[in-house]
């Protein structure tokens, strides 16, 4: 059941029904239901290794001694998972009220990031007017890369990714031109809003 | 119809079923297909407009003295128009086997933006790595944006396009690195493998 939801969140995004999840699988809703009782456990369950990659990534972004090195790593890791994986998009993005699994992942993931961020202004390698805000901004752009094949989108998403932290690190020699303001984005409108789906589900 | 269908595909794309459309314009589908025989003919009815406001944008660009100014007004104004209409992105992007009506415009407006590109290089204010195909990737990734509202979606757009246009603008005196290789992208992938559509449909 797990690999047959991986398979399903790959192609599909986690937007896909518990139903057709089970007919994919060739079990019962209730069998499915019996082991997973929410989707959201589900989630959880089928991307546990990609959120502890992401830790991971962050963790080793922090122990790096040069930060702005750590900010494009994490940023690289992040965004070549995403590319490969829409299911992982969704997950990691999506804001699920039930989904306590991944809360406190979440939550240090944020904090972590945000001191990354930090050291890499005070180091004078990252521009001043980035905010935090611009990390959704940048994954949302990510995820709307798609190409024929895992492969390509990848090497979609590398070209993407380098363009944006070029823009991103200062050039106090030459100073970029200033930025239109920030905007609060919520990462779980970024299924919510895609295709037919939110007509007729 | 025509402006029912414009309000669907302005919030769930151009992949919505001319069942639907028929459903929400209140006429039966027979109706529909009776004014529309394809549904490429909707929409090129729904987004004449729009197209328009491309092409003119394209002409504009191409008839300012600086190019690298109407290079970047002309991306400026089609993700603006990308960003607050979801239906026209799709639209505008999507490859139908029968869309005829767009089928000129489009070669018309991909040889502008050839030509823009051409005098943008010789200028030395467009770095000189830039491909067509990354006019593909800079929509496709405005395209992942997805926020509140239309307004929110806008601001976003314009902070991203601006992040991104300051990359691309040639930096002879601190170069930056070399760019990941580019990939050929179509269009027409967007919405394809965007939400469960894929599995349902």
């Amino acid at each position: 059941m797990v690999e047959a939801a991986r398979e399903i969140f790959a192609t599909a995004g986690v937007d896909v029904t518990m139903r057709e999840i089970a007919r994919r699988a060739g079990v019962g809703v209730a069998t499915l239901y019996r082991r997973f009782p929410t989707k959201e456990s589900l989630i959880t369950e089928v991307f546990a290794e990609q959120m502890a990659m992401c830790a991971a990534a962050l963790d080793q972004a922090l122990a790096d001694p040069d930060p702005w090195h750590g900010f494009c790593a994490v940023i690289e890791k992040v965004c070549a998972m995403q590319a490969v994986d829409r299911g992982f998009t969704s997950a990691f993005l999506a804001a699920f009220p039930g989904a306590v699994a991944f809360g406190p992942v979440l939550v240090r993931n944020e904090r972590g990031f945000a001191e990354l961020t930090r050291r890499a202004k005070q180091s004078g390698q990252l521009r001043a007017d980035f905010v935090p805000d611009d990390l959704r901004l940048l994954i949302m752009a990510n995820g709307g890369i798609s190409a024929e094949s895992p492969e390509a989108a990848l090497a979609a998403s590398r070209r993407l990714v380098t363009l944006l932290l070029q823009s991103l690190r200062a050039h106090p020699a030459d100073p970029p031109g200033p930025l239109p303001p920030a905007v609060p984005l919520r990462l779980h409108h970024l299924e919510a809003s895609r295709g037919p789906g939110g007509i007729t589900a």
